[in-house]
């Protein structure tokens, strides 16, 4: 079976070539990254990754987690050790805060360390994946002492953390739920409830982990409103005291067995305000948003890594004949890697995880300039196309992800789907990406409500007309992407159109289409990828410059992506036009059979 | 959480008001079936099942199948008194031949029994699946004396079957395959070799198991034109003996646990030629289309119980708002049913179960007559049409079987994903239905090759021209259907004429547009399909027949086909013409990473 090989080259070219960040000055940051830098990063936490994180993967699904009679929870073997390395190796920290004890560089870096711990081991990553999430929140709404008392050692990873918000009857409906907190004089709080799927809720990794818990005030309005964030540490850091919140159960689940996800009981449990009261959810979000990005990356993750192993699967499997002069007639079968439609799924593989890693890494560098560029203006049309691509990234991600996955389990025929060669697992443990952190549908209604009818379709129609602008400015040889592209973009202007008049109209009719709207963004923002990845590998070939055979397959990926990907658009519009008119016919009782 | 309930008022709708099967009397077996026939079928067959069948499907999971010691496998607990039940019940043997103990009737009723076996317990069925197939091969290819002593333990149950054709390294292409078969001098054959990925290789259910096994005899011609099928009883009926077969292992797999997936080894087993030597690969088609329309029933039965479940959900479960007039402001929040997103899945599952469901009745019926009308004609015309859908069924069929039930999965959110709900063990389930029976990119290239191009297109544009000509004939009130549908049919038409040039100039393009082609004549078999369930629910609403809200819902269903899956053809026919050039653009070397 083949081993994970971090696509270190891949990266580089995005983000030297591409995106050319070594260029790049402002957000400050960027000052500190040169080429050297891009290679040391694209390279070496591959290595790490490889080396340390990947081995896991097979004992995550297998073993899982244990939570013994006493309530303790114990990860997979290695796990621990794992773990230890990973803090002690220091890439945790490349992109967090510098006064609390990061490294302060670009996200952008982090980005292509979040991809690759993904594809090593999804189940181990969970720890440690919503940590920078958790830093940000408590950086924007602890106090100073908080912040003193928990960021440096969030930072480090000495400590983990969890996004503590779902509880049995409110999911995507936090406005439901009924965790409470009661002042207790002193200004901690006594909370009080049931929590459950949380990932990571106790382990053995850290001697410590910080619970952001969503809960209500005595005083609280109904629904969202009415709901606040607390700080609630597994062990109060000043005491030493071993606070009341515990496991009580380990959910079993279709796959990432390594990660603990966990009902949590907290009989009150000492908990400190984080932000101001019944605004919780808004900084929640904060730590939300964060998630929504790291879950699109799992989408590419789990596509690459999947893609990796059914290429080498392909090359090496032989079965049946290709045709014409492919056939090698002097073997009694020809690799896979010959048959036309073996191919059809390895290219769209490749197609999704080179063109998503271009779009993960292009709106990283937007999070960075919306945090820290100097001009303000630019923060917010940075903060604006990231608002409006999150739900897309999450949703179109972890879809295609999910669907590159089980394509690639595909190319294994039987093989796939015995445990032995690791594809199915890959596949259950894809799936769940599709449903945390806002289910897909409910990244879709964000995308159609708030990002793109609110604003009348600003940030929308801004995007389509950049796209179209890029492909009027493409060099005649690229036409084979732009012409097809820029007619993509006259649908999804389209689209935007009626979009916005079906929100004026009737807003069950937007949110009818809102899905395919999602899913008309993704291809657009893919196709613009391609054609930005297309005119940088064109340029250099052009030019003699670069690695020929990797910037000849760039080329032919786009065109494959224009061919097979790009014609959905047509679809897609039509899918935005119908509204929901025939979805919303039935009266409840025709969904049952009798 | 739902139980299972048999969809008997659509199935009647479909056997009765649709295809009206209880009006035909030719081929003679239908002279049996009337109303209360099809009724009986659809209810009686239907409560089994419920009863006795679906009570095993957790159990079927969790528990898996042993492997003992002395090399024994016994299934999870109850399947082998519900076994025992199936046999009593006399439902397999519904249309069996008569000659033999079978009931002779209409294959178009045991496929609805087919339907709900497999959504009550996919991991049971495997078992009796492959019977009737079997039965037919037998039947077809073997001696007088073969079939007197193994045809009516077959019919009758007490006995079960297996089909021994893949080997390690003999997969989709069977022309690799090594296991020997030498003469014995006494009519025998003595047969070695190792079987992999065997459904039920053993178990405990029945005292005997009759394996089908591909083999070599010594002066074979290498490839598929050297393969000779046996007949390799577990016990040799004649004297008791248990025969020289012996399950090596049982594969760990994704899921439908309860199937015992075996490594077989054939070890001098004493083996009966069936068929002509080296005829043994037509032999086994006959078997092999029979396993790929009932795995394309399992794709029916995966989407159809997925749906019943998701559907309760979303009527019990209570989430977020409704927009305008459907809140209900007497409660906290809505049932998910009044989420367009969430009716958009419901919808998509509803309008691929009932057309599929037809589709695969009126195949049947097909089925029925190539093997049984008293003209000709027919016979041939019934049975071109069987062999063209055959690969769309099992292909298409087992795809969005498995994407509905990744649907049906979504609509719990994260509830979904754990085990308690059952929702994740449907998925996985489903998944390998994709896969076995020839994986369905090898079912896109027999459409495309063998079917398609093979007769210069004749039968797919009588099939089109048969569903323009209903688009024709269709009354106004259907425009919203019979129009797009129309539209559609012109995409299949030139994509017909594409695959024609392609396979005459450059085959390899013909291949790369297979699996749109596939894809393309399933959406419009069931876009003809819906034609048809509307035109039977507006002519019976307009009578004043019938229940109104069930016609009522027929109509919506098929005006949400038409606006969400008809456009698709555009998209699809677009891939066929743009055929393989981009796939086949990289070396070997240029999908691997470096």
């Amino acid at each position: 079976m083949a081993d994970y090989a971090p696509p270190a080259a891949d990266v580089i070219f995005v983000l030297r070539d591409v995106l050319r960040v070594h260029e790049m000055d402002d957000p400050a940051a960027y000052a500190m990254v040169d080429e050297s830098l891009i290679e040391a990063v694209a390279h070496e936490a591959g290595r790490f990754c490889r080396e340390v994180i990947a081995p896991l993967n097979t004992v995550s699904d297998r073993q899982g987690c244990t939570r013994h009679a006493d309530g303790s929870v114990t990860t997979p073997d290695g796990f621990r050790e794992a773990y230890a390395q990973w803090v002690e190796s220091g890439w945790g920290t490349l992109a967090q805060p510098e006064v609390f004890g990061g490294q302060g560089m670009p996200h952008a870096l982090f980005s292509v360390i979040e991809e690759y711990l993904n594809s090593s081991c999804p189940g181990f990553t969970m720890y440690a994946g919503i940590l920078s999430g958790a830093v940000a929140t408590v950086e924007a709404a602890g106090s100073d002492e908080l912040k003193a008392t928990y960021l440096p050692k969030m930072v480090s990873g000495e400590w983990l953390a969890t996004m503590a918000l779902t509880e049995g009857h409110a999911g995507t409906d936090l406005g439901l739920m009924k965790t409470s907190a009661v002042p207790a004089g002193n200004g901690t709080y006594a909370i009080s409830g049931e929590k459950i799927f949380i990932s990571g809720g106790d382990h053995d990794l850290t001697d410590n982990i910080v619970h952001l818990v969503l809960a209500r005030l005595p005083d609280a309005p109904v629904g969202t409103r009415g709901i606040s964030l607390f700080l609630v540490p597994k062990f109060i850091p000043e005491t030493g005291e071993r606070n009341t919140v515990s496991v009580g159960s380990i959910e079993h689940k279709m796959g990432l067995n390594g990660s603990a996800t966990c009902v949590l009981n907290f009989d009150r449990a000492t908990g400190w305000l984080l932000g101001e009261p019944h605004q919780g959810l808004a900084a929640m979000f904060i730590m939300m948003n964060a998630a929504r990005l790291g879950v699109g990356v799992q989408g590419l993750a789990h596509a690459e890594h999947s893609y990796q192993k059914a290429a080498a699967y392909a090359l090496d499997r032989r079965q049946g004949r290709g045709a014409g002069q492919r056939a090698d007639k002097a073997t009694a079968a020809d690799p896979l890697i010959v048959h036309p439609d073996v191919r059809r799924m390895l290219m769209d593989a490749r197609a999704f995880a080179e063109g998503f890693r271009a779009l993960v890494l292009w709106t990283a560098v937007q999070i960075d300039k919306s945090h820290h560029a100097s001009d303000p203006m630019v923060r917010k049309q940075s903060d604006a196309l990231i608002s409006f691509l999150t739900p897309v990234i999450k949703a179109f991600g972890t879809d295609r992800g999910f669907e590159v996955a089980v394509n690639m389990q595909q190319v294994f025929g039987g093989h796939g789907y015995v445990k032995e060669w690791g594809m199915e697992q890959i596949v259950r443990d894809a799936r769940i990406a599709m449903i945390y952190e806002g289910a897909n549908g409910v990244q879709a209604l964000d995308l159609a409500g708030r990002k793109t009818a609110r604003d009348g379709g600003a940030v929308a129609n801004a995007l389509l007309h950049q796209i179209a602008a890029d492909c009027q400015a493409a060099p005649a040889e690229l036409a084979f992407i732009a012409d097809p592209l820029e007619k993509a973009v006259h649908h999804g202007e389209a689209a935007v159109k009626m979009l916005l008049e079906q929100a004026a109209v009737d807003p069950e009719d937007m949110l009818g289409g809102a899905y395919a709207w999602m899913q008309l963004v993704g291809t657009l923002a893919l196709g613009w990828m391609w054609l930005r990845l297309a005119s940088v590998a064109h340029a250099q070939l052009a030019a003699g410059e670069g690695d020929k055979p990797f910037l000849e397959a760039k080329l032919s990926t786009a065109r494959f992506y224009a061919e097979q990907q790009l014609p959905l658009c047509t679809t897609l519009r039509q899918r935005v036009k119908v509204g929901a008119g025939a979805m919303m016919a039935l009266s409840p009782e025709q969904f049952l059979r009798t």
